[in-house]
């Protein structure tokens, strides 16, 4: 084994270069640790290639010598997708280096793009260019598009733009024997034959290596409405959408619903932020973008709620009338997940319904959890609009840290259960990684995960991409 | 092998009853030839199941006894996809009969139903809720939406929604060992694992047979604006879509140009039709549409247009004052197929370039075709928002009809190594098929097609699934 790492080491840094070798535990710390400090593993080296040919040489290498590979953007993803078991027997690949700009087209909209540059630079390239690239996560800085497109990374741009998937138009991939696949087209339409850059996308790596993409860019906004509605209960937020979406289409970019709990505690985080219709169970932030200079959203949202309200779908509404309202608003929802680390320990999911389910679903949810832990705070809020709540539960006021959190399993599996059963998603927008094989093998169909697992050997027979993430 | 027939055609009558079960070659006759006369083969038999057990039914006892099905929406594709071979040993699978809505749900905004509804009936039932499925093709009346999801059908909504791939959410599957995958989810966000519907989409039934699908629906639009644009060259023509795409977004939902060639036969086949600004070398015909039912889109568009002239990428436009005349606009465009065939032979290309590609595409493509073909006229039109040209050569004034489509290979092979060369796709919405094998092979990467044919081994390890298509 030591002859082996040897000579192994040795053909690695002849690819990537010595200083681009990283084989010293302190240097090695911050690729097989997550940000968060949750996944922490062991590897074998962390190699940082240049460019695509030296991606593919190393990859070329580990496949003659057995050795598994586990590729890495930001190293920012919740579910350890990223970072190594703790066998010690892998090579972390970090693609940081290859952060270059290779093509900006604003005749075709498109951006060409490497795996490893930050979310925020892919951002600012569109945005130098007169354009807009929607993708937006709380980690942008530090998280790269190669890991959002591993990752199908949502956001909040979702409601309007789609996931990472529906912005890319084609990719660039190390295969796992080494060979390059060059699928960099930046056509709207192309059929011809199957369309192999889905399958890479929301892989997590375990397929290939995602080297650069060429990816959608649209018109920037130029008008914004902002509003915060109280809704009297959770069907009359899904009516409430559903009539929005009738009146603003495409101009309704964010529809997030917040418990009236939720939004107490991020009130109790920061007093200064507006409490304009205090005491109701359920609020919407609704937020309309209009890429139009001088567009009459501001005033169609406001007939729509007026027309909401006389439906008995909202109780009352306030529309921000500057940008520094809007940002108060915005921070009110922004503010809850940091609100909810104050107050203790807590157990969170990242689930999807159809949104028409939603109602029935939190009804049954928040019964069987206060059946199970009584007193426990159900923080419920989300992205309303694409049927993504984080329904969390925080522990009962005053209650022990350690004591909660022995919960979690029993917690998770009454949710994860009840999301199952209402034909909804148990990740909707953070993947697998290590952290959810169990539940995918839990609720995923024999069927599925045979085709799974059949995709998964057609591309990488022997089980050197990143193996024990997703499946 | 008559042995097996008997045994075989008793078998499947068993399971689709004697009435659905057609082995007489009159009653076989449509579902062996294509509507077009093109592709003319012969089948075993024809079975037309009921529901989805009864094609995992069919499909399981054919795959025990090694024989190939060819499943089958509205046989109105393009490229010979859904007819059987002359070899006369296939089954055909005709989904006619699986014709049921499952599904629709408004809050979601989203339509479940089965693989051979028509499309047109698809349209029908979301208008009905009040929603809109934008998917539309010339041949919706007959098509379904099985076969529109496995060629991922383009059609005039592109620009705006996307193709029908953008348009799922949810598909069941009968695999190729007569297992159903049940994959109907209505979710707008789901990482659970490898995306596997994307696998089937545009897979032309040789991965699997799409039975029911859960498609996305959208507000309908409420404003409409049309307007036909005279431009000086297809660099205004790109440069006029980027202006009016940063002004409308999305609310530009049809871009199309049409050579002054093409306009000019158009209106010899109905000289009633308007010919507003007679003697340019490009129009684009321009189509706007909003939701809002008091949108100032017109007036946008006006401005824009404006602009546009002040800029130079426009010389003269019209705006359609009345429904009625927008339709007489939208002839112009609809015309030119029918226009071209009552002029004799041609050649017809459906390709697609990125969007900034295509000025000089299109100088170097019809520069070439006049060096080998002097005289034989360039008919250019088609969804410049999406790239997609249709770039179609008639033969010259009085040329003898045969002669012309001997070079049609040649002809195919200029323009397609062009578009090659330019970075597109010789099949931007019609698929594979029968037809464009050849292309394929000659086109893509060996990696490419190594890795089709990887996921093709992995879905479809005896090669019975819909064989000598696509790959």
């Amino acid at each position: 084994m030591a002859d082996l790492d040897a000579t192994l080491h040795e053909r690695l840094a002849s690819i990537v270069g010595n200083a681009h070798m990283l084989t010293v535990a302190a240097e090695a710390e911050p690729y097989v640790v997550d940000w968060r400090g949750r996944f922490r593993g062991r590897a074998r080296a962390v190699v940082r290639p240049g460019n695509t040919a030296e991606v593919a040489a190393v990859v070329r290498v580990c496949t003659e010598v057995g050795v598994p590979v586990v590729p890495q953007g930001g190293n920012t993803g919740l579910c350890g997708g990223a970072t190594p078991h703790d066998t010690g027997d892998e090579i972390v690949i970090a693609l940081g280096r290859m952060n270059r700009l290779r093509a900006i087209d604003a005749a075709n909209a498109t951006i060409t793009v490497e795996a490893g540059m930050p979310l925020a630079t892919v951002q600012q390239h569109a945005a130098a260019a007169g354009l807009y690239f929607p993708l937006s996560l709380a980690s942008e800085g530090s998280c790269t598009i190669g890991g959002n497109l591993s990752t199908n990374a949502g956001g909040t741009a979702v409601l309007r733009y789609g996931n990472a998937r529906d912005l890319t138009l084609g990719l660039e991939i190390v295969l796992a024997d080494g060979r390059v696949w060059d699928g960099l087209r930046g056509l709207r339409k192309d059929n011809t034959g199957y369309d192999l850059k889905q399958m890479f996308i929301g892989a997590e790596g375990t397929l290939g290596v995602v080297t650069a993409a060429v990816l959608k860019l649209f018109p920037a906004s130029r008008t914004q409405v902002t509003a915060l509605v109280a809704v009297p209960a959770v069907t009359a937020a899904v009516a409430l959408l559903e009539l929005l979406r009738s009146a603003l289409s495409d101009r309704l970019t964010g529809f997030e619903l917040v418990s009236g709990i939720a939004l107490a505690l991020s009130r109790k985080l920061d007093p200064a932020l507006p409490a304009p219709m205090p005491g109701h169970a359920w609020y919407v932030l609704v937020q309309g973008d209009d890429n139009a200079p001088d567009s009459p959203i501001a005033t169609l949202l406001e007939s729509s709620l007026a027309a909401a309200a006389e439906a008995g779908v909202a109780c009352d509404a306030t529309i921000a009338q500057s940008a520094a309202q809007a940002a108060r608003l915005w921070a009110l929802r922004e503010n809850i997940s940091e609100a909810q680390r104050r107050e203790g320990p807590n157990i969170k999911h990242d689930i999807s319904l159809a949104v028409s389910s939603i109602p029935a679903f939190v009804d049954a949810c928040s019964t069987a959890l206060e059946q199970s832990f009584p007193g426990a705070r159900q923080i419920i809020f989300g992205h309303l609009g694409d049927g993504n709540l984080h329904y969390n539960l925080s522990a009962p006021e005053n209650h022990p840290a350690g004591d909660f959190l022995d919960h979690a399993t029993a917690v998770n599996r009454i949710v994860h259960d009840l999301v199952a059963r209402h034909g909804g998603s148990f990740s909707a927008e953070h993947g697998i990684g290590q952290l959810k094989r169990e539940d995918l093998l839990r609720y995923k169909s024999d069927v599925e995960v045979d085709l799974m697992r059949a995709i998964k050997r057609a591309l990488d027979p022997r089980g050197l991409l990143n193996p024990g993430k997703v499946l």
